[in-house]
């Protein structure tokens, strides 16, 4: 395995769980910018790198650089940077690659994957999403991922929107769903614990059976008994919106 | 721990999970019941009970009959018996307990969990939702219940649909988000296998974070720049709906 020297331009939940991991593999990082030296210091000394909160400091003889903030800063932070080489790479699902087509070498390095900072995560599962502007630009940044990662695809900016929009609706579309359900239980005093096996449950499955086999439910069985009940419950408009919504989208997706 | 003799009337997949897990703690069951005998046969050979396909010949000299049926066809099974005793329970999340007060002793005993028949699952920590209709009976079906799970909960029928309700969010609406998802991967011939770690890691992290705090994505960040982004690539005005409805209703929470 090839070791790289890499610095990394961000210091938040995605720039911290890959520094660390690099770090793990024997990647050297070299620099953390952050615009805050603060939040900079705090992740740099985890990895023995060094904090920077200028651009303008960024080191230009290593072998790649990282792009970790969130998609919307991306050009702005693009347009501060006045060198053309190493290989430069971005980590966002929905910003194209040539949204770097500046620099000589250029590609993207996109996990797909929902972070939280204090959340232990094992990466070697996680899908890494590559793209770059030549075959060499490419195999450096697969060589990359595969030191942390079983789990490399080689997507397009277009599919990798698709697979991006595609997250929204598992996982942040979902999550919704669940908070819906806590706000409900809530108003009635039910812990929310009481949903914390299904959920697991309900994932766990999908690793399986394909979600379209695995739903289940009054709406999928065409319950409209329990769909009433259900209805009668709710105790908002939105609330008997979103129930009428997404259920009749279950039976549209049965029915196609 | 005290030995139950129990029936189980059903041979799905609840019916399934329930008798195995008796089994193995001790309880002895005495007869599976299905319309038909060939699936009582199937489940009551895994227990060493006898398969039945009349409800006329349910022995009643035991300790507790199980109703594990769907929500839907309880009525009807109950129509068919004939008998006050022994203790009978449902294990339905919407039925109201008073649907069995033709007989002497009564309750629900209802698992909040998804169960398919193949998959392998731990009861242990699936919470059971207790009711009955006398203190005696209660502690009965709480003591089975404490025979293969850690997690009870007392619900009364009220509290029990709501919590019906709230897992239909949890589970079936966020298993569609899933599905919905892997239809649109499906067209851009990208694997759904993509998608497995995160909707493993957004259930793993809500037994930790409240949902409403683990929410993420371009609808609670309002992103506007990326959910246009993501509208214009939805191939259906269905999908768009969905899309904007279910963006506007965590814009919502966000802002209660």
């Amino acid at each position: 395995m090839q070791n790289f020297n890499i610095s990394i331009i961000g210091a938040g939940n995605i720039a911290t769980h890959l520094a660390i991991n690099f770090t793990k593999k024997g990647h050297l990082i070299e620099q953390v910018y952050s615009r805050n030296i603060n939040n900079a210091k705090i992740l740099a000394k985890k990895i023995k790198a060094n904090p920077i909160n200028n651009l303008a400091n960024l080191k230009t003889n290593i072998d790649i650089i990282l792009i970790c903030v969130s998609d919307s800063a991306i050009i702005e932070v693009v347009n501060q940077l006045n060198f053309r080489s190493p290989l430069i790479a971005h980590t966002a699902g929905s910003v194209p690659m040539q949204a770097l087509n500046k620099f000589d070498s250029f590609g993207v390095f996109y996990p797909l994957q929902t972070f939280s900072k204090n959340a232990k995560l094992n990466l070697n599962k996680v899908p890494f999403c590559i793209e770059a502007n030549s075959e060499v630009n490419k195999k450096k940044l697969i060589d990359l991922a595969n030191s942390i990662s079983n789990n490399i695809f080689e997507l397009n900016s277009e599919e990798r929107l698709q697979a991006h929009l595609a997250a929204v609706f598992a996982n942040n579309f979902s999550n919704h769903m669940f908070a819906m359900a806590e706000q409900m239980l809530k108003k009635h005093k039910i812990p929310f614990d009481i949903l914390k096996p299904i959920i697991l449950e309900t994932a766990t499955k999908i690793q399986q059976i394909p979600p379209q086999l695995a739903q289940t439910g009054p709406a999928v069985r065409n319950d409209i008994k329990t769909m009433e009940k259900h209805l009668a419950l709710l105790t908002s408009q939105h609330l008997e919106n979103l129930y009428s919504f997404v259920s009749q989208s279950i039976q549209n997706l049965k029915n196609q």
